[in-house]
């Protein structure tokens, strides 16, 4: 087996990033080097103390966690998605609060200093908006060259968005911020709504996640059920996996087709703002191409999925 | 006399960047603590290099010069204003290669660093694009509190643009980052073209200032007459003094008279981009207000400029 791909998690937990995070640890493939956190889902106070949950549980304490950006770069922060994933951002499954503490700085500068000190061993996977990715880039332009990879979920080629009718959620949460990181120049693959929502967990499929019975999936059959229940509203029976699509890609990605294009990214006081466009035919010139995922071996993923949370 | 006010001079030099660096080392009120550069009237290699120009012409090298951004936040850099300042960013008078060489790292670091470090104490005056700024307080947004007043040479309230109908050069450099420093919510000092361009330094002030012979008064006459010609092409007889207009607001803000509102600065890719909206009558709520000047009485501050440099 190849030697682990060293990653930083960049994540405003979040039900999604919760099992991402659990999916990660537990392939071999991958090896996380720290969790930064960011304004999302819930606050920073919140999605910090989530990621400070997420590491106790899996009992990588090791493993520093660095609180981001506490709100968009240009625009106000649009507020926590309660209705999708809790007030708590965990669910409001009464989970106990985090025994440690984030560790001191700020996210941006982790990023930036990890990466530069590793020149090409980091790959940084982020599933919340793109604020300290931002940051990290704008301070430290070197860093796209030292950058192993930069894998986002967020955005929609070819498909609506669900934060607005063009915007996906993350996208939307600072389209200032994605359109640096789309625009910087460094190896990035796109893991949006054209996949993320074309792999679905039924809830058979969560029960037999449930019936595991480890820390990460006791966790997962905890926050769980409040994420479903907001899928049903949505009409969807089962739930989006998000942020996992983008672990999967990190692990696999001959799970996915993608194709190359730059990615616009709209910036805007109007409804386009965090639309992201794809230029499959190069109208516009001199942006750098994304990798852009557009098809996934749903099953194939949602088998490895379960076979990895089983070694947890 | 009090103790002289700590600041960083965050710059782009640039002929009246010179001038008004030159400005403020002769003036007992001010004491300077760092300077950080940034791309505007040439690119970050050049003005670094005229900004340790600079601290040698001064006899100042102890003072560190922290290279900074080499390009906006989100829109393409418009390239250096060489028909304004001279290709080498200082009136293309043959200036020797300086001897020093920047400190290492980051001039937004350094901005947050140093701030961060000495709270109340320093004041960041910035007379370019505003990009170095708006990452260090989206970096560390504990610098508003932090920060003793942020002094800005750059925006239009009353007045048109220069570098587009609507916009101030320095604005439209990086509207998104003028954006971002406008609305952080820190004591902020908009000094621009309203006062900037209501000083007008004439052919034969500048030949009285060069006549006193000292190694600023020497560098000016040098790097002037370049900057002279351009302003005859717009039909000015004289220069305007821009940048030593942040300075004098510093040294004396008895000088100008200000209002307070909140400033929006238009972020966007069609021809209001870089635009600055006073919001004199708080219809746009919710924007933390600046203080903005509106009239200088110039002949006092003319007068204080020469008598400054007469010291130097």
């Amino acid at each position: 087996m190849a030697t682990p791909r060293k990653f930083i998690f960049d994540t405003d937990p979040g039900v999604d990033d919760a099992m991402a995070f659990f999916f990660a640890l537990a392939s071999p493939e991958l090896e996380l080097a720290g969790v930064t956190t960011v304004f999302g889902n819930g606050g920073t106070r919140i999605t910090t103390r989530n990621a400070l949950r997420l590491v106790e549980t899996a009992g990588r304490s090791d493993v520093p966690v660095v609180a981001g950006a506490e709100k968009p770069l240009l625009h106000p922060y649009r507020g926590r998605a309660g209705h999708v994933h809790g007030a708590d951002g965990l669910g409001e499954a009464g989970l106990p609060a985090p025994r440690g503490a984030a560790q001191p700085g700020r996210a941006a500068r982790f990023l930036a200093d990890q990466v530069m000190a590793a020149p090409g061993a980091i790959t940084i996977i982020a599933v919340g908006p793109l604020t300290n990715l931002a940051l990290a880039v704008s301070l430290e332009p070197d860093m796209v060259h030292a950058v192993r990879e930069v894998v986002v979920m967020g955005g929609a080629a070819a498909r609506p968005g669900n934060a607005s009718p063009v915007a996906e959620a993350n996208i939307l949460n600072d389209a200032a911020a994605a359109r640096i990181v789309f625009q910087a120049g460094w190896p990035l693959t796109m893991v949006g709504l054209d996949v993320t929502c074309a792999t679905v967990m039924s809830p058979a499929y969560l029960q037999a996640l449930g019936a595991i019975g480890n820390p990460a999936t006791d966790f997962i059959a905890r926050i769980a059920p409040f994420y479903l229940n907001f899928h049903r509203t949505q009409g969807v029976e089962g739930i989006y996996v998000h942020d996992s699509s983008a672990i999967a890609y990190a692990v696999d990605a001959s799970l996915f087709t993608a194709q190359a294009a730059p990615v616009h990214v709209c910036v805007g006081d109007d409804r386009t703002n965090g639309q992201t466009i794809p230029d499959w035919r190069g109208q516009w010139p001199d942006a750098p191409a994304a990798n852009v995922c557009l098809e996934v071996d749903d099953e194939r993923f949602k088998a490895l999925y379960m076979e990895r949370l089983r070694r947890f």
